[in-house]
């Protein structure tokens, strides 16, 4: 018995030692606050809850069509009209096991071992992990504030060969929370098609953007997958639903991918989702991201004000990724010692790549402004020790 | 853009174009008898519908960790211990997103691209597309009623060869209903002990045997693969929710694998299936088996009637795969031709590979006797025409 040699590009969680450890102090009884997780603290929508714990009821909680649901396949396609003007066809529409069963479609279905998928460093480590789990070569370009963290037409016209596939660009960037510019998105999606190679917009952060809503790949090509889920904007993580747009060629391929590797995404939370896009549900997850706004701004502003450094300031998702290299060049250690002696949870830049992640944190602002003004409290009095 | 190569080894389900026609005769106003879908026709039970419903209202439906509620896994350990009077450590037990989930991280942690993975033919297609997902070669091996349409240590000797990986063994089988003699899944895990090979053991109709229950490769070694799901015996398919059981040397692969390809299994689907091992529940599911047992007698008892040819009884699951070649050369076609003329829909061979599979229906008893008596009818007028 062999431990398969994909296995050895897995990067872990760093993280994960660092969650651990806090579960440990806190059934020691000290209180921790998480700022380290990349969820929600919202409940889901009460009319998805209202939803999916009336579909349980009926018992009848069976596969449904690998590709989804067909009334939620037309719902989304409903929502990508009014949210992004684009007509998408729902044939090109799939639901999926989160946006992680998105990505293993979309990947399974259009990389080959050996080639290489370009994307960004920082960014989010499952995303080359997937380009691993296929025998593919995840070419980490690092990116910096000039082009708030983000690829652009140029840097991958530098960087693709022969054997690249395609790019990956994830737009709110995890961990930078940055937007690309719309100009730069369309004409990175332009190089990459003029290369014929795969545009993968990863848009699970859509819908949490603060000043003008992030534009979809869509808008610019129906060459690209797009990735998306309801588990960030929706508050739904642990329903374990998202989806896929998938160029028209792909479409049985993807089909036949999903049928043999899911049988079906989980059915309750396909008929549970059906209600997440009421007027009154939106108008709701509407108001959280104004919280989430202040949240950042509260945050963004304190930790400047404590030294950290911010060069662009996040306009989505939920995170600031922040320079602390004033106190550190071991942003690992300086996670472990903050949760250590204050029992404030935060997560490492080398989560996120190795581009000067020895110097980065990443905090989370999915706890409520009382929490986050005691986290700061306790990073104030960690830092001046 | 290209579609990646291992879509070319992917075989579609020659049966879902069946379910498309009978959808569309259905919307025609046809009436339709199925007894081609592999999900039992009962409702999830009483005290998991009720966990489940229970768990959505609190609306804190967040992600779990990667490898599933440690009181799940430890549920499933004191399982194994009532079942099969093993010791199984709760840290080798992953909950996944169905057996499919299970089947992705055991070969994903364990095959390499080029290396080969031998299983029965018949078997189920998704566990040799499987090994197709991952670069690997599923070795099909002829079996016939002579083994119960089993692997055995000979046959596994006889086809080892240096690529070799390991070994599917699927008991009760789908589609042949047979369940491995005691003694001989012992001889098989031990020869593929003896190459140091992996052993993948696919039981999730387990549960639903109707003589002597069936055994588990647990009783006989530590070092191999078990998958398993709520989706049969528990009724809980559109869940999404079955585990696996691994040797000690891959637990931290295969959390590292979930982490990034799941995140996590459907957090509410855990929260029900905590419940799913009631003795109440565990009482009513020995009773739908009891049922299930009933229609298979009946079904038959017909089928050999009508000049079907069953070379062995089927001792579990829920289908019965039957000789049609008295009747026809082109199962695919007579499959079609039944549906059309008789509102009957079952499963070609060519499901479930290239063994003679021409040659045989397989029909699945998810009906009530009722219904599966008037399929009978019309296969009768459908035969006599």
């Amino acid at each position: 018995m062999q431990i398969a040699d994909r296995m050895e590009g897995f990067s872990p969680f760093y993280v994960m030692e660092l969650l651990q450890r806090a579960k440990q102090l806190e059934l020691a009884g000290r209180e921790i606050i998480h700022m380290e997780v990349g969820e929600p603290d919202f409940p889901s929508p009460a009319s998805v809850i209202e939803a999916g714990a009336r579909k349980i009821q009926t018992g009848e909680i069976k596969y449904t069509a690998a590709a989804g649901l067909p009334e939620l396949r037309n719902k989304i396609a409903e929502y990508y009209q009014q949210q992004y003007a684009v007509n998408i066809p729902a044939e090109r529409i799939f639901i999926t096991p989160g946006a992680s069963g998105a990505f293993l479609l979309a990947l399974g279905v259009s990389l080959n071992p050996g080639e290489a998928i370009i994307m960004a460093d920082p960014c989010y480590p499952c995303n080359h992990n997937f380009v691993r789990f296929f025998g593919g070569h995840a070419k980490l370009i690092p990116v910096s504030a000039t082009t708030k963290y983000h690829l652009t037409a140029d840097l991958i016209k530098q960087h693709w060969q022969d054997k690249t596939c395609g790019v990956v660009i994830a737009s709110p960037s995890n961990p930078t929370g940055t937007v690309i510019a719309e100009e730069e998105l369309k004409k990175a999606i332009a190089q990459v098609n003029h290369y014929h190679g795969c545009f993968y917009s990863d848009e699970i952060y859509h819908g949490l953007v603060y000043e003008p809503p992030a534009n979809s790949a869509l808008q610019y090509s129906d060459d690209v997958f797009v990735i998306n889920s309801f588990s960030k904007y929706f508050s739904m993580t642990g329903w374990r639903i998202g989806w896929l747009v998938v160029p028209e060629k792909f479409i049985d391929a993807v089909e036949r991918m999903a049928q043999n590797i899911f049988i079906s995404t989980p059915s309750h939370s396909q008929y549970a989702a059906l209600h997440a896009f009421t007027e009154k549900n939106l108008q709701e997850l509407e108001r959280r991201k104004e919280l989430f706004k202040d949240r950042r701004d509260f945050l963004y502003d304190h930790l400047l004000r404590l030294g950290f450094v911010i060069p662009v300031k996040p306009e989505g998702a939920f995170y600031i990724y922040a320079d602390c290299s004033r106190f550190t060049n071991d942003s690992y250690q300086f996670a472990k010692d903050l949760l250590e002696q204050q029992g404030v949870a935060v997560t490492p830049g080398k989560d996120f790549g190795n581009n000067d992640a020895n110097c980065y944190i990443r905090f989370a602002y999915t706890a409520s402004i009382a929490k986050i003004a005691v986290a700061i409290e306790k990073l104030e009095q960690f830092l001046t020790r």
